[in-house]
């Protein structure tokens, strides 16, 4: 394989590594497959992986994480610690784990802890449930595949409380994050007709975990684009052109929507959700709603809608429609992204599909206990007249409110940075800001071999120490270019990145104009 | 689709449903397929998912948990309670976990227990390991895909300590159990060439992940009979003979040897694992060694050897073949099947293959911090001049000593029993005792539409509720029949179950004599 080949392998999402870097690894890569005859090698290994790409862990990560390896052995830097901006992940951004989640788990782990005294009854009480659900007592059993039956049954009556529709326990299929629901219900639909493949419909920029999956999977990826000037907007019109292009080629079988948006931080509005149930009726599309930000919405007038509650609400033939919705412990107020739990609702799916989802998850014997203790406590957590209450209450709202305003501030201060623009940020964890990029710029990145935002990126990373992901790993409009950063570092931290990302724009535009 | 199809689908392994249940359920998916037109349905589905089985979660045992469901419903039956033999979940047999390593995760979760007097320093210092380790100081942030570097350094050093050869913790990845790696590096194989498949060689008797893994990649499944008059061992030979046939239809890339044996409790001798060595390196096939079960060797002269540790020792050419090596915390004298922990060494994989692997798994974000932190115990257990270390050796020393003792009441249980015959446990969790089936047993079994070893596992299971999986779900030479029980039920538990069991069986021969 020549060198240009793998520096396109090994670049991501139309970024790469840093040149230096990358030459020494070409060269000991080189040296290495002259070496030895393997069984697999970039000629026998599954295509399908060197296809996907996850920019949310790609080079700018490794180069962020090299980065600060190098600060730690004393190379000197212009900045003395790398801000990774780059993921919602609260904790390690500073958020403090909520404390009778951790309680909970805690006792399930150890029960000798009952007799802790300043651990508090409901703890207790919701600990002794889930033991009571594991296979002789103790979450080091295998719970069933789909999860520990007590804590479906919760997970279904929090749906109701939420939507005011009934929810069937038997149709919450527990998971270790989020991610693993959507891959394993994505896996289902993989089926070529006479080599044709099914499409999936992704809303452009995306989650990345969506083109990956579709990459691994070999369906085809429909990019509908939201409407940036409509603060992230989604448009039946766009809808529609996209799936009438796509048929051309594949046959549309998935329509995917993210809720409140990653990375957009859009927040759908009741209306816009139901002319999307109307559209994917008339296609005959499986509904994949994302919806584990469903805690956070920050701006007035914006509400969380589940696409479940719509549906039901929309009545016949609507409330018959096949429909996934996801949830996760790794955001809302709670931020457990390294313990892995979440849900998902089967909704309208054939009881034969659903049987053999069953079946294909079995192979994988159970969701971490763990982790699924930890959804538990977020689909079941303390009640007013429980001793808990007001501490998880006060906890729950400081983080959240905390989020809202750095909402706001990331906002305000992106959009008084000429070349910037910002949509407001209504809800999830993330800003998507447009940078506008001199000419100049433009073609120094392309003498660089890299994409404008990818070079923009790691300008921004070498010379500041900040992390973020540049839009080409998300998706965009041809010719325009962004970038996703979280809201997640603590307020003082945040405050300061948002100084230093001023103060190189200005610079980095004044140097190219 | 006929009631004959779907009940051919819903049948595992050769395996079905009782008749009853069968009917009902029939019935009732006929009637909502009939109902609404769905996007995924029978004809639409993934067909690899289909196709693909686990017997180990089959029918069998989900009629095991409706008996048990009818038992609390007041549902008079000849027994009292179920027992459960199936699977290896030495928790759920009522094993009890290890103190230290519950302890270590307890803090990890929950750090205000770094002032309990109660707890020793040992465990404390782990867990300060494993936080310092963490973004921001909490198991709550995303680790590296590949799993937190302390711990993947403290991997290599285990392996080290084991085999006495180096070992680089950049080769480690850290995973939700063994099944997960297994799964993600077979992914990597996936490639067809001109429509042929990849072959991987599997024992037979073989755990069922392989077959459902297999199936659900498309791939070709090349079985290698393990040889029952020498106590299941692995005959060069035979595999030679698999190879040849195989490589007609397929092109063999990867071959699977499990040691310890599941189901088979076959431990490999060092002179028969060189010579599988010496035959994967002719053939050139990637090596996966399936080692969960390290800890778990019991019977006198026996040792387990590391597939690992034997290609280094043999040296050149051998010490550059390609190997993957599977540790789990959910065996050995751990048992902590729900905590989800595991690992995998790559070992002399292309650098460029190991990146693309990096890369797959970073979409999936990290294997539970948890599961991880209980791998860290594993590999760093309470050395000799540390507070935890006697009880720790005592607890450990408990579990191994009790198995061990298990194995031989099991083996010498049915070996007293005329009509089946089980060769020696020496390592490993299970037996795999073959029995005898009279005619008219084999009759009586066709007129039922049930392969006769299932036939005789859904008998068992009704008239004592001792559930255990028929050889069929692990594969057999045709015309002989066994069953995979575990020796994991307490000594006094298992003891009862042995003496239903053998009344059973003299009941059973007696009646189709």
């Amino acid at each position: 394989m020549s060198s240009a080949g793998l520096r396109r392998l090994l670049s991501a999402g139309g970024s790469q590594l840093s040149s230096n870097l990358l030459s020494v690894r070409i060269r000991s890569l080189s040296l290495a497959t002259t070496m030895e005859q393997r069984v697999v090698t970039l000629e026998s290994v599954n295509p399908n992986v060197i296809k996907m790409e996850y920019a949310v862990r790609g080079p700018l990560v490794i180069r962020a994480t090299a980065i600060e390896k190098e600060l730690e052995a004393g190379v000197s830097k212009p900045f003395k610690t790398v801000t990774k901006a780059n993921i919602g992940d609260a904790h390690a951004m500073g958020q403090k784990p909520i404390t009778f989640l951790r309680q909970v788990v805690s006792l399930c782990l150890m029960p000798s802890l009952m007799d802790d005294p300043f651990i508090p009854s409901d703890a207790k009480e919701r600990a002794r449930a889930i033991l009571n659900g594991c296979k002789g007592g103790s979450l080091g059993s295998y719970s069933d595949s789909p999860g520990i039956e007590i804590i479906r049954h919760h997970v279904a009556e929090y749906i109701e409380r939420r939507d005011g529709f009934p929810s069937n326990w038997e149709n919450i299929i527990l998971c270790a994050g989020a991610s693993e629901g959507i891959r394993g219900i994505m896996k289902m639909m993989i089926k070529h007709e006479n080599g044709i493949k099914p499409g999936v419909m992704i809303p452009i920029p995306q989650y990345p975990l969506y083109s990956a999956t579709i990459a691994e999977y070999d369906l085809h990826q429909i990019g509908y684009y939201l409407n940036e000037s409509t603060n992230w907007g989604l448009d039946i019109s766009e809808l529609e052109r996209a799936y009438n292009e796509a048929k051309e080629v594949s046959y549309p079988k998935v329509l995917v929507v993210i809720n409140p948006g990653n990375p957009t931080g859009n927040v759908l509005s009741k209306e816009n959700i139901k002319g999307i149930i109307k559209f994917a009726y008339e296609k005959k599309l499986f509904l994949f709603a994302d919806e584990v930000y469903q805690d956070n919405v920050y701006a007035k007038g914006c509400k969380f809608h589940s696409f479940k509650k719509l549906i039901m609400e929309m009545g016949a033939p609507y409330n018959k429609m096949e429909l996934a919705s996801f949830m996760s412990c790794s955001k809302g107020y709670m931020g457990e992204c390294g313990l892995r739990g979440g849900y998902a609702e089967l909704i309208n799916v054939d009881p034969q599909v659903k049987a053999l989802y069953l079946k294909s998850i079995s192979a994988k014997l159970c969701p971490t206990t763990l982790g699924q203790a930890v959804m538990e406590c977020v689909v079941n957590p303390p009640q007013e007249e429980e001793p808990s209450y007001n501490q998880f209450m006060e906890e729950k709202h400081a983080v959240l409110s905390s989020l809202a305003k750095r909402a706001e501030m990331v906002v305000e201060t992106f959009n008084s940075v000429p070349g910037m623009s910002c949509n407001i940020v209504q809800g999830a964890m993330y800003a998507f800001p447009q940078i506008m990029l001199p000419k100049k710029a433009v073609e120094a990145a392309k003498a660089a071999g890299q994409a404008p935002d990818v070079f923009y990126a790691f300008q921004l990373l070498e010379n500041t120490g900040i992390c973020i992901i540049p839009g080409s790993g998300f998706g965009q409009q041809p010719g325009t270019y962004h970038f996703r950063t979280t809201i997640l570092p603590q307020p003082e931290m945040l405050k300061t990145m948002l100084e230093k990302f001023r103060e190189f724009h200005t610079n980095f535009i004044k140097l190219y104009e």
